[in-house]
């Protein structure tokens, strides 16, 4: 019995391992971002059908985990509040140094309002350079303002 | 007397607001870009002699706080380990749904290894969109790789 | 020198006790909603410059603290996680009793994606009923979806 | 051997996926509100024997577990203090932004009390809206005042 | 500048041990229960306005303070989640030993619901005993039941 | 093998729904109060071995369990150190709001001590009210003085 | 003004220090034990009108000082729920390592119920070594028993 | 497949009920104080060859079992920061009223520095008192001061 | 069906005991040092196919463990935030108490930047000292430098 | 009036800065390494009389100040149980990612035990080096092992 989706995610990574496949190959598969690609398979994001049915052809699930893959899952993919990992604790670590200075551009650029994570991109790239190369990541996260009523 | 480089960030704030002055100004008269030089004002970067002599004039400080500004700070700029601002958190969230993600792609790419925090650098630009301006952010970080020895 | 918004919110809350004004009549006196109006003066939302002239005028606030009501706040009006305050505390139950009932009901209607909290509004009416009256808020928020890229 | 609520959830939830039921389609069985039934079957709200032993038709349910949606559960539909779900996140902010705003006015309406969350009720709607689709939910809860004694 | 119920809170506290009185003789003044009458004192209830001038004549507060105590207080009293003081944390331990113990019970005579916090009211009493005095406390609370809708 | 209470309790809290067994049943097969038959059988009591074996009975538990019944249970009986269960966090409330309340009034009738939770009981009852019948709960408590020394 | 326990604690220990003042000479000042007599003046314990007045004297306290040293005071000594000062920590470290096995040990000697830690005592000596001094503590405290009612 | 020194302290505390054994009898076969046997059994210390061939032999373990008993455990004996039974909470508590008098008191005779909790012993020993038996602990900690370099 | 590194980290211990294995044998074997294996071995570091293979034989792992190595893994070996284990407590307690100071010392060198933990390697040795060997542990970490852009 | 050790590492914080000094000049003053001597002047270790004064001339402190660098300070450096400064945060995370490391090697060398963090010294050298400039830092502590009694 599935009672989640984090049991269909645990088995995609075993699939993942077992048969060495790699992201890129299955975003290629789906015809979609490497980016979304991997979070959808990664319990944060949700496939329609004939996604979820290529996905399942991949990694070879059950109907059962295949029909798992097309519910919405509860998101959230990191197991303490402040990360332990070394390379998301980066990231986090980033938020907590320039967190504040993000609030005040945005504001002094929109207003007072967000920047989407719901109607938002990301793309991932490695830049040559000399010195050590560079991971680029671009992030694109429509303006929200908050409007008075 | 000042003991902490917060209380000069503090002042900052206070003379930003009654002077009218914005992030964009400062960095102009540092030669600096908007991004760095913001983060550097809040208390998170380190000015060099004639940076923070600039700052000073700029808002109006002390000597001593002009000294301030040439520490080293205590960085860390959000008051909770989980943070309460919807602009903050909408990050915060990107590192929780997409962290695993980042995770898995940087390490396709790259092998066992962070994105630097620290030989890093951040580019906020606005995208005109007729279905909405959109924030674009490029954050980008030297990969350093995990050796074994 | 006032640093932080909440110095503001602090001056606000002392001038309507000692002159015993009603958040409605603020609302009056702006033109705008109590929800917003209130929100506003605690700190959550940002004054226009017209607003804050006015907000000051009815709380006599100086000059200063009138600049701060137009800088977008640090957002986040409660003191800890779980608030202790049994008001505050009946919603924070009510998210974590419903909460799945909302994720659930939600994606049913409209698939992934939330209900945002940006582009929202609220409104607090008295229900009178003979058996005690009731509280009745309605909450109003734009769905955003999560689209594959 | 069943030995919590939480137990019969996971089933309820296995059999939804692989039968492809609606919760709207379990409420209609029921004769009861769409909000109540999905609580009560997401394990927060008791079932009398004839509710239980429909939800026990509809899913497929052993008698042990039909036995155990009568009982009173353990309430809590959240797996952290703070939740991580982007979806559940955004009420949880809104009780953040708004919370101190929601006391401000019930008080002032209607003096020292609280909204019930017992004797409470919630309704869920699309509102269709050309600049994007709304979520619109009704809360219903009797006022209690605090007494003196 | 009083800018919150916790001020007046201070000011009755210091009040209190340089005049020596008793919370017996502050309730006996206002014609209420003790119980009641020191919760509102230490800033959980709402004092009308002329127990809020019996107050304010009692401890000497001034007329600001006395129009604080007429605002309903944020309450919570303890500073931790986990009460540090001895005599608070025994009743801490009480609801950790024995909170299921009494939802079982509660839920075996009344059905799913709870007892309010909100119409309750507290009698604490000594209990003269040969082998060591005891503190009764009777608690009463009304049943508020779930219902379906 | 067994290697907890907790997993005791698990087998009574299973045999008791498919039985359909009372508390009060149980209390009454032992001789013993309903308050401290329900709080043993959910693990915070230990039981004599007489009273072990009727449990055992009762339940239909192995020897096994029976023996675990008799050994002094790890106590505490919440999952979290703020309840999420309503029924259970009203009682918390309940010391967040007038902890400070019971400290005043037992310090002010007995002077520094505690009122023991070891040397305690506890009884609840019914009482019928027009208005809605009311939870009576009475805790009694030894008063333990600190003494100099 | 005075407010709380902690601010008379504080005066204390600016007096200690600039006097010079060992605890061992205030507790033969007091003719207590230099344990009590330290927790008291740290604000653990209350003090009597003559031992008040008596630390009074010692530490130069005003009058309003002495009268909060015979309020009882809110307890806890350690300002973070695991201590970080070293010395504390290893008490912390001998409960984590230890605190099974007093459980078992003292259940095993007495059967339920716990040892006292208000009808309590402890004694701190130096014993003299050649490998080094030891730090020896007594704790003696009463055993209470649960008993089934 | 053992993989955890906590799976054998789960085979020893199951062994131990279902064979009767008390922790005095496995320290007289081991020729060891109780409370080191108990620590050590309960996980908290290593045994060598000839011990855990012994305590294998009482409590029937397996070689594997065996094997592990001689590796470092983890040590931590406590499943909360903060200790939720109460005789172990009893302990908490103590070093939290006693923490800044154990400090100050140990500091004021033998300088900076701890109390080892490693070159350490416990021994634990009923007193017998008409008033009702008492719990009396004897730690003994070998002095380790801090020195300058 | 392996769905973690921790679940081979699992397989190595229980291997590593019930072969008798010793950490310094496994690193001659792989021809690394002790340090870098052991943190592989304990799921931290990233094994090449070479090594993943070699420390399947010695351990008698299958195909599917050995594939596992090769996974970068989740780092963070430390079950709770502040660890209880007091060898690894005494390391936390370096950083708490010396944090400070390797932060003034490191800046004061080097100017604003970071030790990177990275780029890092660590060489654990014993010093033989008459009044008890040492651990002597070099930890080596290039320097990054923070830059304004 | 001083009531703490933090309040005088305030004042020599504030001193340093506007009188420009490095702690490898403090150091040299009082003959000390500069490692304990930056501990020393953060609060976290004790003074002798004529060290205190040396520093209380450098700094220009007062006579009560000196008196309390005499006395022993409540230690821990951070404001946080997991830093936030990305320099002090690379230590917590060595901890972290190679703590169970220290722990098995420590072990496999010494028994069980700990490395002491008080009979300890550290010493941060810089090594020059074309790929970049690295900090080695050497700490030594004494193995304190622990042992059955």
């Amino acid at each position: 019995m599935i009672s989640s989706r984090e049991d269909v995610t645990k088995m995609i990574l075993a699939a993942k391992v077992s048969k060495g496949l790699k992201w890129r190959q299955v975003a290629e598969a789906l015809g979609l971002s490497k980016e979304w690609t991997t979070a959808a398979c990664l319990g944060q994001m949700t496939f329609d059908k004939a996604q979820a049915e290529a996905v399942g052809d991949l990694f070879g699930l059950s109907d059962e985990a295949v029909a798992w893959l097309q519910i919405v899952p509860h998101k959230g993919s990191l197991p303490s509040a402040v990360p332990t990992d070394p390379l998301i604790y980066r990231w986090y670590e980033i938020v907590n140094v320039y967190g504040s200075t993000l609030k005040e551009l945005i504001h002094e650029e929109f207003g007072d309002g967000i920047m989407s994570a719901i109607d938002f991109s990301m793309d991932i790239q490695r830049e040559e350079d000399p010195k050590g190369d560079r991971v680029n990541v671009v992030l694109s996260g429509k303006f929200l303002p908050y409007k008075s009523y």
